[in-house]
């Protein structure tokens, strides 16, 4: 630049900057041999760039996820016969808590302790309990099965079996036997419409799972089939389970959890009506008895009641059912700038891998090694430096370092 | 390097390896037109990097995605004067549950049916229950639309109709007629108090949604609005459906669902004052009545009551209101040098795309290409290879093929 | 190409391309200066790449982030003896509501209004209610603060004192004190059993918390302890709360928001059993005063009674608590192609970088910088095109705008 030649516009170097250009210089060479290699190399790399990172894994697109609001609304009745009469259960009985945010409790099954009143009571009999006389009994113990705080005194729990007197609602809960067939077994035949609306914010891009298409009529009498009704939103609980490999009366004993999942994987770069969401169903909890506290999915909640005269008592359920989780997720895609350049870019730095590669072969590999490297190679030496440096290599790199301040 | 010169630091060759040094030969050209293009490629590609890779883009930053906890409080109350007469409802009332994560529901509107109980009634008419007889009625019948389980038996509904009797919570729910205007419609002047706590744990960020500066005077007294209050945590919910362009009082007769969104977009390279959150309103369920099975948003829940003699009572309400779903979003962007980096290498890389443009205009459509062809190449023939093969290319890339392996 | 020699396989140019190769020509310089910078630059850059991006960063890896399910099970009872008398609260009492989805709420205060009805009565005083006649009060007048709507009479509150009348649930809420100590101070050794279920989508990867090799026996005894037992899922709540830096019995006065925090941060590419959760416990609420309106944690509920008459009575709670939200984050990276390659290209590209910055030293720093140039550049001079631009630069620039159509 600085010895350019006597031709110029007659302005600064700055000017004359403008004007310039740089080229490598090539060592052009006809082979057939490397050729074929060096094309091989290259036609792998282009294949990659466009068919896995493009086309494939759409490496031109920025990516967002999904943030998500759900409704819920079960459907159905039925009839349960068992010691206490015939009942009806509708909605408002087994769906506790009345709404949630993405997920639903269906009660499938229930332990019932009416008119409990806090009081002084026979403790349930179990290691701890039983006694034969107040000495066994601690005043105030409790423990992680207690129903109460102990009292000290042993009483009669029934014609033969003594327990620690508690301080508790009384009667106390007997858990011990679990109906079976569960209480409501035909909550399998209950429907569920969830209402999906998703929103991609980085895209403004919102859509519902009740698709546009779709219209009332269709939707009042339609139930989700993987097959011939894909895009109904409406579910019967007993398919959501079997879907997922699980046996419905088995899961409505002891209760568990499982998963709805909507799936919305979208390439807004293609027509807004491509964009659907996708359902599948999980058992979330584990069925495995060996590492498995608490198997199932339970509650307990309890109806308050207060008498004429103010005394307060309440029916306590414990309450087995299925929770079902409402879990969107999902990416969106859609083309931007940074992320194909930044393929592009890379791309183009991986035919540098091809040359290098190529390189090795012609200079190190072929017979005809010595006379590539004459032509590719200029060598030039730096005799007056090298002069400088003839101690241990330890001591030039040394220098070297210090050697660098001092150009 | 294998035929280097006598001078040596007396080491190996992997000594000597430290002390080359290997640059490309150039073919400097000093030409107005082919400089000025290669310099505008240059230019354009360096304020493609800079201006939109890293000042707009924020190339050289990591970013991480909120997580977040909500906590909602509704203040607000009101009389109604219908046929049950004046009446008086206050939170406990009309929140429901009393709380949720990350969303409240506010009953607007709803169908109250007290002093239910199990027994056998009338159902309400429609096609499949009004009857004339007993034959029109199926014993154990129920469907999607049903109060109960029918008995089988055709009995008076009203003076002048019949319908299948149920067994059911009895009386039925009528929700053919819906009150009008809301039952609850002065909803629309409660406030809520959303406190917001969010953190982004890849860079150990956390802040709430009620800044610092803000003191308890202010919050004692402050509505959010856009314009005077953009950072009072405290909405009107009249305020919140009116942004998102809705009229509240339609909203409030059938229910439906709002979104209000907190996004928090912090560059965290900057002030830690400047990561503020950003309110937006929408709503999320569809007005839409054509494909809208279930318009708006309600659900039943029951307040159950145990008279004297131990008979239990329910009273059954279908509740309509708006449900406000608080949704948390957005990423924070802090420097990192590993996207740094690969947004220079990508935009290195793409300055070699300047040279192979300019390379094309200068070697095939300058006029003077041939002579800076023969600056730029070198060419060189391997004839010895070239005369192994003479055969049809089909069989050339073969033997070329299993020549790789034998160089 | 075009002219290439005699030699050919008879065929086209473009199965001649198919035999060329292109590599640079290159000044191959011995010099322990410059070899040695070059070296080190190079070392750096690889040391950048290998070590930070591939092995510290994982830049090999494309990520996830986790979706989960999340249930829990508290456990406890305890007894409270105030001027109610002594009363036994166990998880039907204390959780409210008695499920949801991600967090649960433990109450530990309270403040109870019992046997309210809907009537007239006196508002709590306060410089808006208290009055001396009539005149004071307006009729129909609802604040923020209100227990209810004035009636526009004045009344007396008590012995001494005259508040305005309000249409409310009366006798009005009084939550001007509040139980210290806690009244279910106990709460601080309740137990929460965690459950959780997570997926990374991506990777088709599922796992829970309460991991394979952990028994049932182990998990009936368990209690979380970060040093002693790090994966018992669980937690005392007291335990939680100190973690945090807090004090249970100061927080449970007023209640606040806790986050069980689970860290699900995984490499796929290890082993299975590597990928395990961490618990991380943080307080989410604001305990400064400064800043903090409606401080801790609390909301209101009732039990509805209706008494033989028929008339509704509700115990209102103000119910103050710890609520635990429980807060899955976290991201799992597995070995994927496509990250890999554009680390692999950004960091070849970044070798450029060394050799750029080496050639600076060469050519403008280097005692022989003038040698080592004419070795480096071939100077090649456009003079025909030189003679036809002799106009000042801007001129220039804009014919050379044009000229790029005009080659």
């Amino acid at each position: 630049m600085s010895n350019s030649g006597g031709y110029c516009c007659g302005c600064s170097s700055l000017c004359q900057l403008l004007f310039e250009y740089d080229t490598p210089r090539i060592v052009h060479i006809k082979s057939r041999k490397v050729g074929l290699i060096n094309r091989l190399f290259q036609m792998g790399i282009l294949a990659y760039v466009i068919g896995w990172v493009f086309v494939w894994k759409k490496g031109y697109q920025e990516f967002d996820t999904v943030i998500s609001s759900v409704t819920t609304k079960v459907k159905g009745i039925t009839v349960t016969n068992d010691s206490m009469g015939v009942r009806i259960w509708d909605v408002a009985d087994y769906i506790i808590p009345p709404q949630e945010e993405t997920s639903f409790f269906v009660m499938t099954n229930m332990i019932v302790t009416p008119d409990q009143e806090q009081g002084h009571c026979a403790e349930m009999p179990g290691p701890s309990t039983t006694c034969t006389s107040d000495k066994n009994c601690t005043k105030g113990l409790v423990n992680i099965k207690s129903n109460g705080v102990q009292t000290g005194r042993c009483v009669a729990f029934n014609g033969t079996l003594q327990t620690c007197e508690v301080l508790a609602w009384c009667p106390v809960e007997n858990d011990q036997t679990l109906p079976k067939p569960a209480l409501l077994k035909d909550a399998e035949n209950f429907t569920v419409l969830v209402k999906n609306n998703i929103q991609y914010p980085r895209f403004n891009f919102t859509k519902r799972n009740i698709l546009p298409h779709i219209n009332s009529t269709y939707l009042q009498q339609c139930i989700f089939h993987r097959l011939t009704d894909p895009e109904c939103p409406i579910f019967r609980l007993g398919d959501i389970v079997q879907e997922a490999g699980e046996n419905f009366q088995d899961m409505a004993i002891e209760g568990g959890v499982m998963g709805i999942q909507i799936k919305w994987e979208c390439d807004l770069d293609q027509l807004w009506s491509k964009c659907v969401p996708r359902y599948i169903f999980r058992r979330l909890d584990n069925k495995d008895p060996d590492n498995n506290v608490a198997p199932g999915y339970n509650f307990r909640f309890s109806k308050y009641y207060k008498s004429a005269n103010g005394t307060e008592s309440r029916t306590l359920i414990k309450a087995y059912g299925i929770r079902f989780d409402v879990m969107v997720f999902g990416k969106a895609g859609k083309f931007n700038i940074i992320p194909t350049m930044i393929n592009i870019g890379s791309g183009l730095a991986l035919f540098g891998v091809a040359t290098v590669l190529c390189d090795i072969i012609v200079l190190y590999l072929l017979k005809k090694r010595f006379y590539y490297r004459e032509k590719k190679y200029k060598y030039v030496e730096d005799y007056e430096f090298a002069e400088k440096f003839n101690a241990a290599p330890i001591v030039i790199s040394i220098q070297c370092g210090l050697a660098l301040f001092d150009l």
